[in-house]
This record gives C-alpha cells, sequence and structure tokens, in this order.
C-alpha cells in the first residue's frame, strides 16, 4: 500500500468520487469532500478541505473477553480511559473556523453551534492544525437515545485524543495529556495506568463501572504502535438494548444478537451469571421499549421518540434538521418545536421507525402471518 | 390454479423434480418422492408412494394480537384447540405399514418406530386411506429442545386433525372428533367452542395457558371454509428463546426478533407489562443458555446440546442417525450411545452448533472485532 497520507488522500479522491466513496457537502458556504467508506485504506469520514485533509477517526478494535483480549493484544503497560456513551467528533479550525465534524466527516451543524459552551478554543490559536477528538454525549443530543448516567441535562464533550491536519495518528499519550491539561480541555476520565499482568484489577474497574451503568473503558498502549482496544459493561450492552428495543425492526437484528453476546461474556466473565436483577434488567430492556412504542402507537398511529436539544443560533437548527432528514434515509424526522429559552433555540423533533410502525399497524388490526 | 389434487400433484412432480422442488427418498426399500419446498400450490412436505398422494399439512395463519385477529378472520364460531410444542407429523397406511411422515414429508424413522406405543392403530384398519395429523412432543424426542411442561420423560402424541390419502382438505370437525372417540385416539385438549364475540373469555384461557407455560390456541372455524388461525401464549416465546439461546448464532436473527414482538404484543394486549417475574424469566431465557454454551465449551471446546430418545429397534436408531445428519446439513450430530434399556434402545447423540462454536473460540481466546 502506499503510504497514508494527505498527499495521497488527494490523489485518490478523484477515483473516490467517481465511485461514489466520497461526496461534496456544503455548510454555510462552507465546501468540502469527504469518504463516506473506508476507501484504499482511508477511513471513512475523512473530510478535505481544499488541500487540507482531516483523516477520519479510526477503527479501534473491540475484545468481549478482557483478560484474554489484554494478554492477546498488549505487549506494554497501557493507559485505561473510559468509553462515554456519545458520538464521536473532530473539531478543528478551516479559515478562522472552528467547526466539528462527525464520524461520517460530515459538518455537526449542532456541535458546531455550541463548539464555545463544550470546550474552550484556545489551543487552536496556538495550535491552528490540531484536530481535538471527543465524544459528545448527555440527554440533549440529537443523534443518540441514550447518555451517560452521570449527566442530567443538555449535552457535554469529552476528548480523548489529539490528531494534526494531514496526518492520520494521534500525538503521543503524554504529549496530549499535557496538552489537555495546558488548555484546560474537558478530558475523558483516566482510570488508571496498568500492566498487561493486572487483570484483576481491570476486572474490578470494569465491575465498578458496570454498576455504575457506565459504558466501558478504552485501552491505549504504552508504545509507538499506539496499539488500542475496547471493552464495555454489561450494564452498556442492557442500556443499547432498552434505548433501541422501540427501534426493534428497523436496526439490524444482528445489532440486538451482538449485543447479547456480549452480555453473556460478560456476565461469564465476571462471574454474575445468577444476577435476578441483571436478568430482569435485560428483560425490561426489551420489553418496556416495546410497550412503550405499542402505547405510542395506539395513541398517534406512529413509533417515534421525541429527542429535544438547544442550540445558540436559529438557523443551525434549521441546518441540523436538514442534515438529519439526509442522514437518516429511512426514518422520517418530524420537527415538532423551535422556540427560545434562555438564550438558546429549543428543538424539539421526532424520529419516525418505518419498520415497527407499519408492522404495529398490521399486527394490532389483527393481520395473519405465515412463519 | 388447477384443482389442487391427486392428479395435479403427479401432473407436476417432473417438473418439481427437474427443478429440485422435489425429491426421491427410500426408507428400508420403500421408494417415495417428496416435495421439499411449496410449489405451484402443492405444499411442502407432500410425499407421493406410487400413485398415493399425501398432501403435505398446510401452513396455518398466526395472530399476534388476539381480539383483533380474532375479530377480523372469524366469520362463524370455533373450537379452540390446545397448540402442542411438538413436532408434526401425518401418519398413514402404505402396502400395509403404517408409517409417520415430518412435515418436510420425510417418513420419520424414529415417530415410525413408535407408532404402536403412541395411539391405537385400529383406524387403519377400518379406513385404510386415512391420515391422522398429529404433533409428538415430549422430553425424549429426537428433534426439539424444549417439551410441554406437562409431559416428564418419554414422548407422547396427539392428534389435531384427519386426511385422506389423495385429497388436500381435512375431515369435518365432528367427524375428526367422532373417529377419534371411536377409535380412542388421543387428542389435543379441546378448550372450548366459541362465538366471535367471546374474545374475554378466550383472553382468560389464554393467559391460564401462559400460567401453565403452555404453548397456545389453534382456532378451528365451525364452518365449510374451515379457517384456522394460531396464537400462542408469552411464556412460549420465552420457552422458545430458552431452547434456543445456545443455538443463537446459527438460527436467523429474525427467529428472535420475532419472538421478543410476539411476547411483547402478548404482554401488552393482556395488561402483564410490570410484570417483574416474565421480565427476569426472559432475561433467563437468553443468558443461561448463553452461560451453558459457554461451560460447555470451556469443557469441551464444542457448543452442543444432548438428545435422547428411546427405539424399539436399533436399525430405526441408525437410520435416525443417518436422516438427522442429511437433514441439519451445518449442525453435526454425534452419535453418543446406544444401548438397550428396558426393552428399548436408547439413543442419545449431540447437535453440535457451529457458528456459536467457532465465535466462542474466537471471543474467549480475546479475538479483537471491528464493528
Amino acid at each position: 500500500m502506499s503510504v497514508l497520507d494527505a498527499a495521497y488522500v488527494l490523489k485518490t479522491l478523484p477515483t473516490a468520487l467517481k465511485q461514489g466513496k466520497a461526496k461534496r457537502q456544503t455548510y454555510q458556504g462552507l465546501s468540502y469532500l469527504h469518504y463516506t467508506d473506508d476507501f484504499h485504506h482511508i477511513p471513512r469520514g475523512t473530510a478535505i478541505f481544499g488541500e487540507t485533509v482531516i483523516f477520519g477517526y479510526p477503527h479501534i478494535g473491540r475484545v468481549l473477553a478482557l483478560k484474554a483480549g489484554i494478554q492477546a493484544h498488549f505487549k506494554a503497560p497501557f493507559w485505561a480511559e473510559e468509553k462515554i456513551n456519545g458520538y464521536n467528533v473532530r473539531i478543528t479550525k478551516i479559515c478562522d473556523q472552528v467547526i466539528a465534524l462527525t464520524r461520517g466527516g460530515f459538518i455537526c451543524p449542532f456541535t458546531t453551534d455550541r463548539l464555545v459552551d463544550l470546550m474552550p478554543l484556545k489551543i487552536f490559536e496556538e495550535h491552528p492544525r490540531q484536530v481535538v477528538c471527543a465524544e459528545v454525549a448527555g440527554p440533549e443530543n440529537p443523534y443518540l437515545e441514550s447518555s451517560p448516567p452521570f449527566l442530567r441535562e443538555d449535552v457535554k464533550l469529552f476528548v480523548f485524543d489529539l490528531m494534526r491536519q494531514g496526518q492520520p495518528g494521534f500525538l503521543p499519550y503524554r504529549e496530549k495529556q499535557a496538552r489537555i491539561e495546558r488548555y484546560g480541555l474537558p478530558a475523558v476520565p483516566l482510570h488508571g495506568y496498568f500492566q498487561v499482568h493486572e487483570t484483576c484489577a481491570l476486572s474490578a474497574l470494569i465491575l465498578k463501572l458496570h454498576q455504575e451503568q457506565r459504558e466501558g473503558l478504552v485501552f491505549k498502549e504504552d508504545s509507538p504502535r499506539d496499539h488500542r482496544a475496547k471493552y464495555v459493561t454489561g450494564a452498556s450492552c442492557i442500556d443499547d438494548i432498552q434505548a433501541s428495543s422501540d427501534n426493534l425492526l428497523d436496526l439490524p437484528p444482528e445489532y440486538f444478537i451482538n449485543r447479547l453476546l456480549r452480555l453473556a461474556l460478560f456476565v461469564e466473565e465476571h462471574a454474575l451469571p445468577s444476577s435476578p436483577a441483571l436478568k430482569q434488567a435485560l428483560g425490561s430492556a426489551f420489553l418496556d421499549g416495546l410497550h412503550t412504542a405499542m402505547q405510542g402507537y395506539r395513541a398517534t398511529h406512529h413509533v417515534s421518540k421525541r429527542f429535544r436539544c438547544r442550540l445558540r443560533k436559529k438557523e443551525n437548527a434549521e441546518l441540523l434538521l436538514d442534515y438529519l432528514k439526509h442522514a437518516s434515509r429511512h426514518i422520517q424526522i418530524l420537527p415538532r418545536e423551535l422556540r427560545q429559552e434562555n438564550g438558546y433555540w429549543r428543538l424539539e423533533f421526532e424520529r419516525v421507525y418505518p419498520a415497527l410502525t407499519g408492522m404495529l399497524g398490521d399486527l394490532l388490526a389483527g393481520k395473519m402471518v405465515y412463519d
């Protein structure tokens, strides 16, 4: 393969455009391109502004067995950072404007609008080519139905990596930490520095996070290869199911099977097999969402979920709705409210899940199925 | 369409054979053909012995909403028979031998071997062209992992319909009941005769069956069109999941999604949404099977389930193993024991689930996945 650098991305772009693997976009007069799929080793979400390449955030592998996974993949000590249940953004400065890119490489109108609330932006004055990689999470986000248990309103931002424009890799861990401190960036919680053999301590840590309903950990090796892996709690598997069970037919069924398998491996490794509370939580995760979906269907004739978020500028709320409508092909977006409140524009909209809506319509009317 | 009769089936056979929709089989020197798929209105499982056609058992539609389903589909009173959690057979006499056909139209070596234990065969002396449609169920059956809660050992047979060789339809209900009585056939429990508006009584009945962990009901309209529908209990959905969760990756994921949807509709219609016991049972259904699978994998390096059954003749045990090996393409059959006990041949074998075996092997070794 060629070396993965900005020149290679720019050279590959015409082919990617021709094959539909890259697309042109515009955001308030700013024109850019982004890779909509992994393509010739260039990660999906890589965005190009003129000659400036912002590499996509790379995939981090997941292990489903903690001890075996650590032992199989890590050769040096590693940091364990908390994995936050939110959406991934890369924040950088393009032509004097600081913008936030989604995982897919779109400029996110919501995050970009709220950046001044989410983090100090001074880092971009001294390091104008810095790319800040972070998770945005909270109950009032426009993308995800679930959020970390410790956030009660709005959204927060949690930095976990620094990149540079035009380069695919990350800043070394200690440099990243130094800059986070220096610029007062809000960071993901760091839960420790572990030796490869310290799996008992890790096991105790993940169980604590599980009990606190947190999502999990990302391990980052203290080595030049900067090897990484993620591992999630059983609670996060249940939370994913809970958040998605009213969307049972619009997600691929493997979504649920994967989480069940992760949960079962978690339960076995951490010796929780007989926990009635956990079993009840899993049962509730499936049934409560479907129950709400049915009640919703009976009341409104569709299955939907309401999302709320607040923005500084009205035009960004409208750009967000446009983006959501284009991004979710088969899921319908219904704007419900846009009003000023405490200096923000408060946006409410619904996502309508068409497959479950259609299926419940048929089944509640007594439709006969042949299976 | 042509009228569905024996002549039509025989006429269509060469095309079906050419297109791979019908196959030749032999059972102890008896040669026959059977339709392996629905084909030009001929149901899958239709079997042909020379000029004698045994029609496949037709599909019965399922409703997922009891009251709405009854009101949408029934125009006359109907009988409510219990649906038994077993496998469907058609029993008939071919050249002086009474045989049992599976749903797919194979001669079942197990059921055929055990017929003398399962039902009186006198009906075939007086009605040599009768076809007895029945469910065989019990903990010692070679096909299904679950069985009705009221059966503690071996298998039993439950007759629910009578057909005639060469004809696709059923004997009228009252004639069927008269023959069942006259020949002392073991029948499925009949739970009553209901008017279309009596949905409250039906609701109470299905809740009782649910509490007793029984499978459900089949409704048969008292009318010349003999309209039918089936409806299952929430308990049966949980039981299906429980019986199959150690087979999580070898079944299509929709298997689980469908049962979750059925269960959620049952819970909502019968006002059980806050039942902690039911939620815990659902959680257990998923987690206990997977836990057992993991323990099994750690002990034996494969995920399997052990089946036991008893037969009269040793050669039928061997024919059964051959049949199982051919019937389940990707699931491996491992014979474990065949010994004489109390006048029967006791057969034990294992079904190995390859997808979960392979996946657990990888994951428990710490494999990294990218999702």
